[in-house]
Protein backbone atom coordinates (compact mmCIF):
# COMPACT_ATOMS: atom_id res chain seq x y z
CA UNK A 1 0.00 0.00 0.00
CA UNK A 2 1.92 3.26 -1.31
CA UNK A 3 1.72 6.80 0.07
CA UNK A 4 -1.36 8.07 -2.33
CA UNK A 5 -3.47 4.54 -0.93
CA UNK A 6 -3.15 5.36 2.17
CA UNK A 7 -3.96 8.78 1.92
CA UNK A 8 -7.11 7.69 0.47
CA UNK A 9 -7.82 4.62 2.63
CA UNK A 10 -7.86 7.32 5.91
CA UNK A 11 -9.66 9.42 4.26
CA UNK A 12 -12.32 7.00 3.77
CA UNK A 13 -11.75 5.51 7.07
CA UNK A 14 -12.09 8.95 8.91
CA UNK A 15 -15.33 9.85 7.16
CA UNK A 16 -16.61 6.60 8.10
CA UNK A 17 -15.85 7.79 11.87
CA UNK A 18 -16.91 11.52 11.37
CA UNK A 19 -20.23 10.40 10.78
CA UNK A 20 -20.48 8.01 13.25
CA UNK A 21 -19.55 10.44 15.69
CA UNK A 22 -21.17 13.33 14.73
CA UNK A 23 -24.89 10.95 14.73
CA UNK A 24 -24.17 10.46 18.73
CA UNK A 25 -24.54 14.43 19.01
CA UNK A 26 -27.79 16.30 17.93
CA UNK A 27 -26.33 19.84 16.17
CA UNK A 28 -28.54 22.12 17.86
CA UNK A 29 -28.83 21.12 21.65
CA UNK A 30 -27.81 22.98 25.15
CA UNK A 31 -23.91 24.33 25.07
CA UNK A 32 -22.66 21.25 26.64
CA UNK A 33 -23.22 19.32 23.60
CA UNK A 34 -22.64 22.44 21.36
CA UNK A 35 -19.01 21.89 23.60
CA UNK A 36 -19.01 18.01 23.21
CA UNK A 37 -19.30 18.26 19.54
CA UNK A 38 -17.00 21.82 18.89
CA UNK A 39 -13.78 19.72 20.16
CA UNK A 40 -14.87 16.18 18.95
CA UNK A 41 -15.96 17.58 15.02
CA UNK A 42 -12.73 19.16 15.25
CA UNK A 43 -11.05 17.43 13.10
CA UNK A 44 -7.92 15.36 14.26
CA UNK A 45 -6.66 12.18 12.15
CA UNK A 46 -8.76 9.84 14.09
CA UNK A 47 -5.74 7.28 13.94
CA UNK A 48 -7.13 5.51 17.43
CA UNK A 49 -10.59 5.02 15.61
CA UNK A 50 -8.68 3.86 12.32
CA UNK A 51 -6.76 1.14 13.87
CA UNK A 52 -8.98 -0.14 15.73
CA UNK A 53 -11.10 -0.37 12.39
CA UNK A 54 -8.11 -1.80 10.66
CA UNK A 55 -6.87 -4.21 13.29
CA UNK A 56 -10.20 -6.10 12.78
CA UNK A 57 -9.77 -6.07 8.49
CA UNK A 58 -6.75 -7.35 9.02
CA UNK A 59 -8.15 -10.53 10.80
CA UNK A 60 -10.69 -10.69 7.97
CA UNK A 61 -13.89 -9.11 9.62
CA UNK A 62 -16.04 -6.04 8.35
CA UNK A 63 -14.73 -2.75 10.33
CA UNK A 64 -18.19 -1.68 10.97
CA UNK A 65 -18.40 -3.84 13.46
CA UNK A 66 -16.38 -2.09 16.11
CA UNK A 67 -17.55 1.21 15.28
CA UNK A 68 -18.77 1.79 18.82
CA UNK A 69 -15.16 1.21 20.08
CA UNK A 70 -14.20 3.23 17.28
CA UNK A 71 -15.88 5.72 18.46
CA UNK A 72 -15.53 5.45 21.90
CA UNK A 73 -11.31 5.67 21.89
CA UNK A 74 -12.02 9.24 20.41
CA UNK A 75 -14.30 10.54 22.34
CA UNK A 76 -11.78 9.25 25.22
CA UNK A 77 -8.75 10.95 23.47
CA UNK A 78 -10.65 14.41 22.47
CA UNK A 79 -11.42 14.66 26.38
CA UNK A 80 -8.16 14.35 27.50
CA UNK A 81 -7.11 17.01 24.82
CA UNK A 82 -9.86 19.08 26.59
CA UNK A 83 -8.48 18.84 29.87
CA UNK A 84 -5.04 18.51 29.11
CA UNK A 85 -5.43 21.90 27.28
CA UNK A 86 -6.75 23.71 30.41
CA UNK A 87 -5.23 26.30 32.37
CA UNK A 88 -4.40 24.66 35.01
CA UNK A 89 -2.40 21.75 33.03
CA UNK A 90 -1.19 22.66 29.66
CA UNK A 91 -2.78 26.09 29.23
CA UNK A 92 -3.06 25.49 25.77
CA UNK A 93 -5.05 28.00 23.15
CA UNK A 94 -4.67 26.10 19.79
CA UNK A 95 -5.82 23.07 19.23
CA UNK A 96 -6.46 21.02 16.03
CA UNK A 97 -6.13 24.24 14.25
CA UNK A 98 -8.83 26.31 16.11
CA UNK A 99 -9.42 27.61 20.04
CA UNK A 100 -9.07 24.96 22.39
CA UNK A 101 -12.81 24.28 24.36
CA UNK A 102 -12.16 26.37 27.16
CA UNK A 103 -11.00 29.12 25.02
CA UNK A 104 -13.71 29.08 22.69
CA UNK A 105 -16.22 28.73 25.77
CA UNK A 106 -15.35 28.86 28.83
CA UNK A 107 -13.33 26.78 31.62
CA UNK A 108 -16.17 25.42 33.27
CA UNK A 109 -17.74 24.24 30.33
CA UNK A 110 -14.69 22.70 29.05
CA UNK A 111 -14.41 20.90 32.52
CA UNK A 112 -17.60 19.53 32.29
CA UNK A 113 -17.46 18.79 28.56
CA UNK A 114 -14.39 16.50 29.01
CA UNK A 115 -16.01 14.48 31.71
CA UNK A 116 -19.05 14.40 29.19
CA UNK A 117 -17.34 12.45 26.40
CA UNK A 118 -15.41 10.45 28.65
CA UNK A 119 -18.84 9.18 30.07
CA UNK A 120 -20.18 8.65 26.54
CA UNK A 121 -17.71 6.82 25.60
CA UNK A 122 -18.59 4.22 28.06
CA UNK A 123 -22.44 4.83 26.99
CA UNK A 124 -21.72 3.75 23.46
CA UNK A 125 -19.90 0.60 24.28
CA UNK A 126 -22.32 -0.38 26.54
CA UNK A 127 -25.14 0.03 24.61
CA UNK A 128 -23.37 -1.96 21.54
CA UNK A 129 -22.51 -4.52 23.42
CA UNK A 130 -26.17 -5.19 24.43
CA UNK A 131 -26.66 -6.01 20.43
CA UNK A 132 -23.25 -8.08 20.55
CA UNK A 133 -21.53 -10.71 22.21
CA UNK A 134 -21.71 -9.28 25.04
CA UNK A 135 -18.96 -10.47 26.74
CA UNK A 136 -16.46 -9.58 24.38
CA UNK A 137 -17.90 -5.88 24.68
CA UNK A 138 -17.31 -5.91 28.42
CA UNK A 139 -13.61 -6.95 27.78
CA UNK A 140 -13.41 -4.04 25.53
CA UNK A 141 -14.82 -1.92 27.76
CA UNK A 142 -12.43 -2.83 30.97
CA UNK A 143 -9.47 -2.75 28.25
CA UNK A 144 -10.48 0.79 27.25
CA UNK A 145 -11.40 2.03 30.97
CA UNK A 146 -7.92 0.20 32.06
CA UNK A 147 -5.49 2.01 29.14
CA UNK A 148 -7.24 5.81 30.41
CA UNK A 149 -7.01 5.57 33.85
CA UNK A 150 -4.57 5.82 36.84
CA UNK A 151 -2.69 2.89 35.57
CA UNK A 152 -2.65 4.57 31.99
CA UNK A 153 -3.23 7.61 30.51
CA UNK A 154 -4.53 9.60 33.45
CA UNK A 155 -0.83 8.83 35.58
CA UNK A 156 1.10 9.54 32.31
CA UNK A 157 -0.19 12.75 32.20
CA UNK A 158 0.23 13.06 36.01
CA UNK A 159 4.36 12.19 35.14
CA UNK A 160 4.11 14.32 32.44
CA UNK A 161 3.12 17.53 33.99
CA UNK A 162 5.47 16.45 37.24
CA UNK A 163 8.23 16.23 35.01
CA UNK A 164 8.26 19.33 33.43
CA UNK A 165 11.69 21.29 34.13
CA UNK A 166 13.15 17.85 35.78
CA UNK A 167 15.02 15.82 33.68
CA UNK A 168 14.38 12.06 33.01
CA UNK A 169 16.49 9.20 31.11
CA UNK A 170 15.24 7.34 28.41
CA UNK A 171 13.75 4.60 30.63
CA UNK A 172 11.66 6.90 32.84
CA UNK A 173 10.15 8.84 29.82
CA UNK A 174 9.67 5.75 27.78
CA UNK A 175 7.32 4.84 30.65
CA UNK A 176 5.48 8.43 30.76
CA UNK A 177 4.54 7.50 27.50
CA UNK A 178 3.55 4.60 27.00
CA UNK A 179 1.04 5.32 30.09
CA UNK A 180 0.29 8.78 28.55
CA UNK A 181 -0.57 7.92 24.97
CA UNK A 182 1.11 4.41 24.31
CA UNK A 183 -1.79 2.31 26.25
CA UNK A 184 -4.71 4.16 24.66
CA UNK A 185 -3.34 2.95 20.95
CA UNK A 186 -2.76 -0.04 22.07
CA UNK A 187 -6.17 -0.41 23.39
CA UNK A 188 -7.11 0.40 19.74
CA UNK A 189 -5.75 -1.86 18.13
CA UNK A 190 -6.61 -4.85 20.85
CA UNK A 191 -9.92 -3.64 20.69
CA UNK A 192 -10.51 -4.04 17.17
CA UNK A 193 -8.85 -7.88 17.69
CA UNK A 194 -11.34 -8.86 20.39
CA UNK A 195 -14.19 -8.27 18.73
CA UNK A 196 -13.04 -9.53 15.59
CA UNK A 197 -12.90 -12.83 17.56
CA UNK A 198 -8.33 -12.87 17.21
CA UNK A 199 -7.10 -15.96 18.28
CA UNK A 200 -4.62 -15.86 21.64
CA UNK A 201 -1.22 -15.12 18.91
CA UNK A 202 -2.99 -12.57 17.12
CA UNK A 203 -4.13 -11.17 19.81
CA UNK A 204 -0.57 -11.15 21.39
CA UNK A 205 0.80 -10.09 18.14
CA UNK A 206 -1.29 -7.13 17.78
CA UNK A 207 -0.85 -6.06 21.51
CA UNK A 208 2.71 -5.75 20.47
CA UNK A 209 2.24 -3.84 16.88
CA UNK A 210 0.55 -1.70 19.52
CA UNK A 211 3.17 -1.02 21.92
CA UNK A 212 5.85 -0.55 19.05
CA UNK A 213 3.69 2.28 17.55
CA UNK A 214 2.53 3.78 20.30
CA UNK A 215 5.71 4.65 21.38
CA UNK A 216 6.95 5.72 17.29
CA UNK A 217 3.79 7.80 17.57
CA UNK A 218 5.02 9.77 20.28
CA UNK A 219 8.77 9.95 19.09
CA UNK A 220 7.57 11.42 15.73
CA UNK A 221 5.30 13.78 18.05
CA UNK A 222 8.04 15.47 19.51
CA UNK A 223 9.74 15.54 16.30
CA UNK A 224 7.14 17.45 15.20
CA UNK A 225 6.80 19.94 18.11
CA UNK A 226 10.51 20.36 16.67
CA UNK A 227 10.52 20.33 13.13
CA UNK A 228 6.92 20.62 12.02
CA UNK A 229 4.81 23.59 10.49
CA UNK A 230 2.49 24.89 13.06
CA UNK A 231 -0.07 25.76 9.69
CA UNK A 232 -0.08 22.19 8.91
CA UNK A 233 -0.20 20.86 12.46
CA UNK A 234 -2.73 23.28 13.36
CA UNK A 235 -1.22 23.87 17.30
CA UNK A 236 1.94 25.86 17.85
CA UNK A 237 5.51 23.97 17.26
CA UNK A 238 8.26 24.59 20.12
CA UNK A 239 6.30 24.56 22.83
CA UNK A 240 8.19 21.79 24.30
CA UNK A 241 11.85 23.64 24.51
CA UNK A 242 10.20 26.83 26.08
CA UNK A 243 8.42 24.44 28.96
CA UNK A 244 11.62 22.53 28.97
CA UNK A 245 9.48 19.19 28.75
CA UNK A 246 10.53 15.68 28.41
CA UNK A 247 10.71 14.65 24.95
CA UNK A 248 12.99 12.37 22.61
CA UNK A 249 15.08 14.88 20.82
CA UNK A 250 15.73 17.13 23.87
CA UNK A 251 16.95 13.51 25.36
CA UNK A 252 18.53 11.83 21.91
CA UNK A 253 19.21 14.52 19.42
CA UNK A 254 17.27 14.85 16.29
CA UNK A 255 19.02 12.30 14.48
CA UNK A 256 19.23 9.55 16.87
CA UNK A 257 15.12 9.68 17.79
CA UNK A 258 14.04 9.48 13.84
CA UNK A 259 16.86 6.44 13.89
CA UNK A 260 14.94 5.33 17.09
CA UNK A 261 10.81 6.07 15.19
CA UNK A 262 12.29 3.94 12.33
CA UNK A 263 13.72 0.72 14.69
CA UNK A 264 10.02 0.81 16.75
CA UNK A 265 8.27 0.69 13.26
CA UNK A 266 10.71 -2.06 12.42
CA UNK A 267 9.49 -3.59 15.29
CA UNK A 268 5.54 -2.86 14.79
CA UNK A 269 5.83 -4.75 11.21
CA UNK A 270 7.76 -7.40 12.72
CA UNK A 271 5.45 -8.55 15.38
CA UNK A 272 2.22 -8.46 12.07
CA UNK A 273 5.24 -10.36 10.08
CA UNK A 274 2.49 -13.26 9.76
CA UNK A 275 -0.60 -11.64 8.72
CA UNK A 276 -1.15 -11.69 5.52
CA UNK A 277 -2.01 -8.84 2.51
CA UNK A 278 -5.44 -7.89 4.74
CA UNK A 279 -2.93 -6.32 7.41
CA UNK A 280 -1.42 -4.03 4.81
CA UNK A 281 -3.07 -0.82 6.13
CA UNK A 282 -1.47 -1.61 9.29
CA UNK A 283 1.50 -1.78 7.96
CA UNK A 284 0.97 1.41 6.05
CA UNK A 285 -0.30 2.87 9.01
CA UNK A 286 2.96 2.28 10.82
CA UNK A 287 5.40 4.02 8.70
CA UNK A 288 2.84 6.77 8.50
CA UNK A 289 2.80 7.40 11.75
CA UNK A 290 6.39 8.52 11.77
CA UNK A 291 6.85 9.75 8.65
CA UNK A 292 2.96 12.52 9.17
CA UNK A 293 3.78 16.09 9.08
CA UNK A 294 0.79 16.74 11.55
CA UNK B 1 -37.52 -0.30 61.08
CA UNK B 2 -37.12 2.49 63.74
CA UNK B 3 -34.18 5.50 63.26
CA UNK B 4 -32.03 3.45 65.48
CA UNK B 5 -31.79 0.42 63.56
CA UNK B 6 -31.48 2.13 60.26
CA UNK B 7 -28.53 3.96 62.22
CA UNK B 8 -27.16 0.50 62.52
CA UNK B 9 -28.06 -1.04 59.34
CA UNK B 10 -26.24 2.61 57.67
CA UNK B 11 -23.24 2.37 59.82
CA UNK B 12 -22.82 -1.91 58.52
CA UNK B 13 -23.44 -1.10 54.70
CA UNK B 14 -21.15 2.11 55.10
CA UNK B 15 -18.20 -0.16 56.62
CA UNK B 16 -19.34 -2.87 53.79
CA UNK B 17 -18.65 -0.27 50.88
CA UNK B 18 -15.76 1.47 52.93
CA UNK B 19 -13.45 -1.77 53.11
CA UNK B 20 -14.70 -2.90 49.36
CA UNK B 21 -14.01 0.57 47.90
CA UNK B 22 -10.37 0.59 49.61
CA UNK B 23 -9.16 -2.10 48.24
CA UNK B 24 -9.62 -0.63 44.64
CA UNK B 25 -6.62 1.64 45.49
CA UNK B 26 -3.50 0.98 47.42
CA UNK B 27 -2.19 2.73 50.51
CA UNK B 28 1.10 3.90 49.09
CA UNK B 29 1.69 5.03 45.32
CA UNK B 30 1.66 7.80 43.54
CA UNK B 31 -0.14 10.64 43.56
CA UNK B 32 -2.66 10.67 41.26
CA UNK B 33 -4.09 7.27 43.78
CA UNK B 34 -3.42 8.93 46.56
CA UNK B 35 -5.93 11.75 45.60
CA UNK B 36 -8.32 9.86 44.54
CA UNK B 37 -8.00 7.36 47.73
CA UNK B 38 -8.18 10.93 49.52
CA UNK B 39 -11.49 12.39 48.28
CA UNK B 40 -13.14 8.76 48.15
CA UNK B 41 -12.59 7.51 51.88
CA UNK B 42 -13.24 10.83 53.25
CA UNK B 43 -16.59 10.02 54.59
CA UNK B 44 -19.90 10.67 53.43
CA UNK B 45 -22.60 8.69 53.85
CA UNK B 46 -22.05 6.57 51.35
CA UNK B 47 -26.33 7.18 50.14
CA UNK B 48 -26.06 5.58 46.91
CA UNK B 49 -24.16 2.20 47.25
CA UNK B 50 -26.52 1.75 50.19
CA UNK B 51 -30.13 2.40 47.81
CA UNK B 52 -28.10 -0.50 45.33
CA UNK B 53 -27.48 -2.61 47.59
CA UNK B 54 -30.89 -2.06 49.89
CA UNK B 55 -32.64 -2.85 46.53
CA UNK B 56 -31.47 -5.48 45.60
CA UNK B 57 -32.35 -7.33 49.37
CA UNK B 58 -35.64 -5.75 48.84
CA UNK B 59 -36.03 -8.04 46.16
CA UNK B 60 -34.14 -11.07 48.40
CA UNK B 61 -31.17 -10.90 47.23
CA UNK B 62 -27.64 -11.27 48.23
CA UNK B 63 -26.58 -7.15 48.43
CA UNK B 64 -23.04 -7.87 48.24
CA UNK B 65 -23.63 -9.06 44.53
CA UNK B 66 -24.12 -5.57 43.88
CA UNK B 67 -21.10 -4.37 45.15
CA UNK B 68 -19.43 -3.28 42.11
CA UNK B 69 -22.38 -1.14 41.05
CA UNK B 70 -22.01 0.29 44.35
CA UNK B 71 -18.52 1.29 43.99
CA UNK B 72 -18.80 2.41 40.91
CA UNK B 73 -21.45 4.69 41.23
CA UNK B 74 -19.94 6.31 44.91
CA UNK B 75 -16.94 6.80 42.36
CA UNK B 76 -18.97 8.59 40.31
CA UNK B 77 -20.60 10.44 43.00
CA UNK B 78 -16.42 11.76 44.28
CA UNK B 79 -15.34 12.20 41.19
CA UNK B 80 -18.27 14.98 40.21
CA UNK B 81 -17.51 16.32 43.94
CA UNK B 82 -14.21 16.66 42.92
CA UNK B 83 -14.79 18.49 39.56
CA UNK B 84 -17.60 20.86 41.14
CA UNK B 85 -15.26 22.00 43.95
CA UNK B 86 -12.99 23.19 41.82
CA UNK B 87 -11.96 26.90 41.34
CA UNK B 88 -13.72 27.11 37.79
CA UNK B 89 -16.67 25.69 39.22
CA UNK B 90 -18.06 26.18 42.59
CA UNK B 91 -14.73 27.00 44.26
CA UNK B 92 -15.48 24.94 47.48
CA UNK B 93 -12.30 24.78 49.74
CA UNK B 94 -14.31 22.11 52.56
CA UNK B 95 -15.84 18.81 51.25
CA UNK B 96 -16.93 16.06 53.70
CA UNK B 97 -14.98 18.27 57.04
CA UNK B 98 -12.00 17.85 54.82
CA UNK B 99 -10.06 20.31 52.67
CA UNK B 100 -11.31 19.81 48.97
CA UNK B 101 -8.94 17.71 46.53
CA UNK B 102 -7.42 20.71 44.44
CA UNK B 103 -7.04 22.76 48.29
CA UNK B 104 -5.83 19.36 49.50
CA UNK B 105 -3.40 18.79 46.34
CA UNK B 106 -3.66 21.12 43.60
CA UNK B 107 -5.30 21.65 40.71
CA UNK B 108 -4.19 19.50 37.87
CA UNK B 109 -4.31 16.79 40.06
CA UNK B 110 -8.24 17.28 41.42
CA UNK B 111 -9.03 17.49 37.37
CA UNK B 112 -7.26 14.26 36.85
CA UNK B 113 -8.28 12.27 40.50
CA UNK B 114 -11.57 13.16 39.01
CA UNK B 115 -11.42 11.82 35.78
CA UNK B 116 -9.56 8.64 37.04
CA UNK B 117 -11.99 8.17 39.27
CA UNK B 118 -15.12 8.49 36.20
CA UNK B 119 -13.00 5.73 34.30
CA UNK B 120 -12.11 3.45 37.19
CA UNK B 121 -15.89 3.24 38.16
CA UNK B 122 -16.47 1.28 34.43
CA UNK B 123 -13.37 -0.48 34.48
CA UNK B 124 -15.03 -2.03 37.86
CA UNK B 125 -18.44 -2.48 36.30
CA UNK B 126 -16.72 -4.00 33.32
CA UNK B 127 -14.67 -6.82 35.62
CA UNK B 128 -17.71 -7.42 37.50
CA UNK B 129 -19.90 -8.46 34.28
CA UNK B 130 -17.15 -10.28 32.95
CA UNK B 131 -18.02 -12.57 36.66
CA UNK B 132 -21.37 -12.15 36.36
CA UNK B 133 -24.20 -11.99 33.64
CA UNK B 134 -22.88 -10.29 31.09
CA UNK B 135 -25.79 -8.13 29.69
CA UNK B 136 -27.27 -7.07 33.03
CA UNK B 137 -23.83 -6.03 33.68
CA UNK B 138 -23.60 -3.77 29.86
CA UNK B 139 -27.54 -2.75 31.06
CA UNK B 140 -26.04 -1.18 34.44
CA UNK B 141 -22.89 0.46 32.72
CA UNK B 142 -25.44 1.90 30.48
CA UNK B 143 -27.75 3.15 32.87
CA UNK B 144 -24.83 4.46 34.64
CA UNK B 145 -23.51 6.40 32.11
CA UNK B 146 -26.69 7.97 31.14
CA UNK B 147 -27.32 8.65 34.43
CA UNK B 148 -23.66 10.45 34.88
CA UNK B 149 -23.39 11.72 31.20
CA UNK B 150 -25.02 14.97 29.27
CA UNK B 151 -28.30 14.13 29.28
CA UNK B 152 -27.64 13.95 33.23
CA UNK B 153 -25.97 14.98 36.08
CA UNK B 154 -23.38 16.98 33.65
CA UNK B 155 -25.80 18.74 32.32
CA UNK B 156 -27.26 19.30 35.83
CA UNK B 157 -24.14 20.79 36.88
CA UNK B 158 -24.04 23.47 32.96
CA UNK B 159 -27.74 24.36 34.25
CA UNK B 160 -26.80 24.87 37.75
CA UNK B 161 -23.85 26.93 36.85
CA UNK B 162 -25.98 29.01 33.96
CA UNK B 163 -28.31 29.63 36.50
CA UNK B 164 -26.42 31.27 39.30
CA UNK B 165 -27.99 34.74 40.22
CA UNK B 166 -30.82 34.39 37.69
CA UNK B 167 -34.49 33.06 38.89
CA UNK B 168 -35.95 29.61 38.14
CA UNK B 169 -39.63 27.98 38.51
CA UNK B 170 -40.05 25.19 40.36
CA UNK B 171 -40.57 23.33 36.99
CA UNK B 172 -36.90 24.21 36.03
CA UNK B 173 -35.60 23.91 39.67
CA UNK B 174 -37.00 20.24 39.32
CA UNK B 175 -35.86 19.51 35.82
CA UNK B 176 -32.58 20.99 36.91
CA UNK B 177 -32.38 18.46 39.70
CA UNK B 178 -33.21 15.44 38.25
CA UNK B 179 -30.38 15.93 35.94
CA UNK B 180 -27.96 16.88 38.57
CA UNK B 181 -28.40 14.32 41.69
CA UNK B 182 -31.72 12.34 40.87
CA UNK B 183 -30.69 10.56 37.82
CA UNK B 184 -27.69 9.03 39.42
CA UNK B 185 -29.85 8.30 42.79
CA UNK B 186 -32.48 6.49 40.47
CA UNK B 187 -29.68 4.52 38.73
CA UNK B 188 -28.57 3.26 41.94
CA UNK B 189 -31.84 1.63 42.76
CA UNK B 190 -32.30 0.65 38.89
CA UNK B 191 -28.96 -0.75 39.00
CA UNK B 192 -29.53 -2.95 42.28
CA UNK B 193 -33.05 -3.86 40.67
CA UNK B 194 -31.03 -5.13 37.54
CA UNK B 195 -28.62 -7.05 39.53
CA UNK B 196 -31.48 -8.47 41.68
CA UNK B 197 -32.92 -9.77 38.42
CA UNK B 198 -36.38 -7.73 39.26
CA UNK B 199 -39.55 -8.08 36.99
CA UNK B 200 -40.74 -5.58 35.19
CA UNK B 201 -43.27 -4.13 37.33
CA UNK B 202 -41.07 -4.47 39.73
CA UNK B 203 -38.25 -2.39 38.33
CA UNK B 204 -40.80 0.60 37.31
CA UNK B 205 -41.64 0.32 41.32
CA UNK B 206 -38.20 0.68 41.79
CA UNK B 207 -37.68 3.69 39.10
CA UNK B 208 -40.29 5.96 40.73
CA UNK B 209 -39.13 5.48 44.29
CA UNK B 210 -35.90 6.56 43.03
CA UNK B 211 -37.49 9.57 41.17
CA UNK B 212 -39.16 10.78 43.95
CA UNK B 213 -36.27 9.97 46.65
CA UNK B 214 -33.45 11.82 44.17
CA UNK B 215 -36.12 15.03 44.48
CA UNK B 216 -36.43 14.60 48.00
CA UNK B 217 -32.73 14.26 48.15
CA UNK B 218 -32.49 17.65 46.45
CA UNK B 219 -34.94 19.44 48.66
CA UNK B 220 -33.41 18.35 52.18
CA UNK B 221 -29.57 19.45 50.50
CA UNK B 222 -31.33 23.03 49.95
CA UNK B 223 -32.82 23.00 53.00
CA UNK B 224 -29.47 21.97 55.04
CA UNK B 225 -27.89 24.87 53.50
CA UNK B 226 -30.38 26.88 55.06
CA UNK B 227 -30.37 25.39 58.87
CA UNK B 228 -27.79 22.83 58.86
CA UNK B 229 -24.81 22.96 61.45
CA UNK B 230 -21.66 23.32 59.44
CA UNK B 231 -19.72 21.07 62.42
CA UNK B 232 -22.16 18.21 61.61
CA UNK B 233 -22.33 18.59 58.12
CA UNK B 234 -18.79 19.41 57.49
CA UNK B 235 -18.66 21.93 55.45
CA UNK B 236 -20.05 25.60 55.17
CA UNK B 237 -23.64 26.27 55.51
CA UNK B 238 -25.28 29.66 53.64
CA UNK B 239 -23.45 29.56 50.78
CA UNK B 240 -26.42 28.88 48.42
CA UNK B 241 -27.78 32.20 49.60
CA UNK B 242 -24.88 33.89 49.14
CA UNK B 243 -24.49 32.82 45.68
CA UNK B 244 -27.93 33.57 45.04
CA UNK B 245 -28.37 29.67 44.06
CA UNK B 246 -31.71 28.62 43.21
CA UNK B 247 -33.10 26.72 46.08
CA UNK B 248 -36.68 25.09 47.01
CA UNK B 249 -36.74 27.68 50.32
CA UNK B 250 -35.71 30.65 48.36
CA UNK B 251 -38.87 29.42 46.14
CA UNK B 252 -40.87 27.80 48.35
CA UNK B 253 -39.92 29.23 51.83
CA UNK B 254 -39.02 27.02 54.56
CA UNK B 255 -42.01 25.64 55.86
CA UNK B 256 -43.51 24.45 52.15
CA UNK B 257 -40.24 23.23 51.10
CA UNK B 258 -40.16 20.69 54.31
CA UNK B 259 -43.67 19.85 53.36
CA UNK B 260 -42.92 19.36 49.66
CA UNK B 261 -40.07 17.15 50.66
CA UNK B 262 -42.66 15.12 53.22
CA UNK B 263 -44.91 14.66 50.13
CA UNK B 264 -42.25 13.42 48.35
CA UNK B 265 -41.25 10.62 50.51
CA UNK B 266 -44.92 9.73 50.93
CA UNK B 267 -44.84 8.92 47.13
CA UNK B 268 -41.54 7.02 47.08
CA UNK B 269 -43.05 5.03 49.78
CA UNK B 270 -46.41 4.68 47.67
CA UNK B 271 -44.57 3.53 44.78
CA UNK B 272 -43.01 0.62 46.94
CA UNK B 273 -46.05 -0.44 48.45
CA UNK B 274 -46.56 -3.65 46.95
CA UNK B 275 -42.87 -5.32 48.52
CA UNK B 276 -42.87 -7.18 51.61
CA UNK B 277 -40.73 -6.32 54.82
CA UNK B 278 -37.15 -7.14 52.74
CA UNK B 279 -38.17 -3.38 51.49
CA UNK B 280 -38.08 -1.88 55.22
CA UNK B 281 -35.09 -0.01 54.39
CA UNK B 282 -36.17 1.46 51.52
CA UNK B 283 -38.66 2.72 53.68
CA UNK B 284 -36.68 3.94 56.32
CA UNK B 285 -34.23 5.10 53.58
CA UNK B 286 -36.59 7.25 52.13
CA UNK B 287 -37.63 8.89 55.33
CA UNK B 288 -34.03 9.20 56.79
CA UNK B 289 -33.46 11.35 53.40
CA UNK B 290 -35.41 14.37 54.47
CA UNK B 291 -35.05 13.66 58.41
CA UNK B 292 -31.10 13.80 58.26
CA UNK B 293 -28.77 16.37 59.71
CA UNK B 294 -25.71 15.89 57.08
Amino acid sequence: MGPNDLKTYLKAKAELVNQALAGYLPEAQPKIVIAMRYSLMAGGKRIRPVLCISTAEALGVDGRITLPAALALEMIHTYSLIHDDLPALDNDQLRRGQPTCHSRFDEPTAILAGDALLTLAFQVLAEAGSDGDAEVWLQVIASIAAAAGFKGMVEGQMRDLSAEGARLDLAALQAMHTLKTGKLLQAAVTCGALIAGAREDQLAAIKAYGHHIGLAFQVADDLLNVTGDPQIMGKAVGTDADREKNTYPALLGLVESRRYANRLVAKALQAIDAFDTKADPLRAIAQYIVDRNR
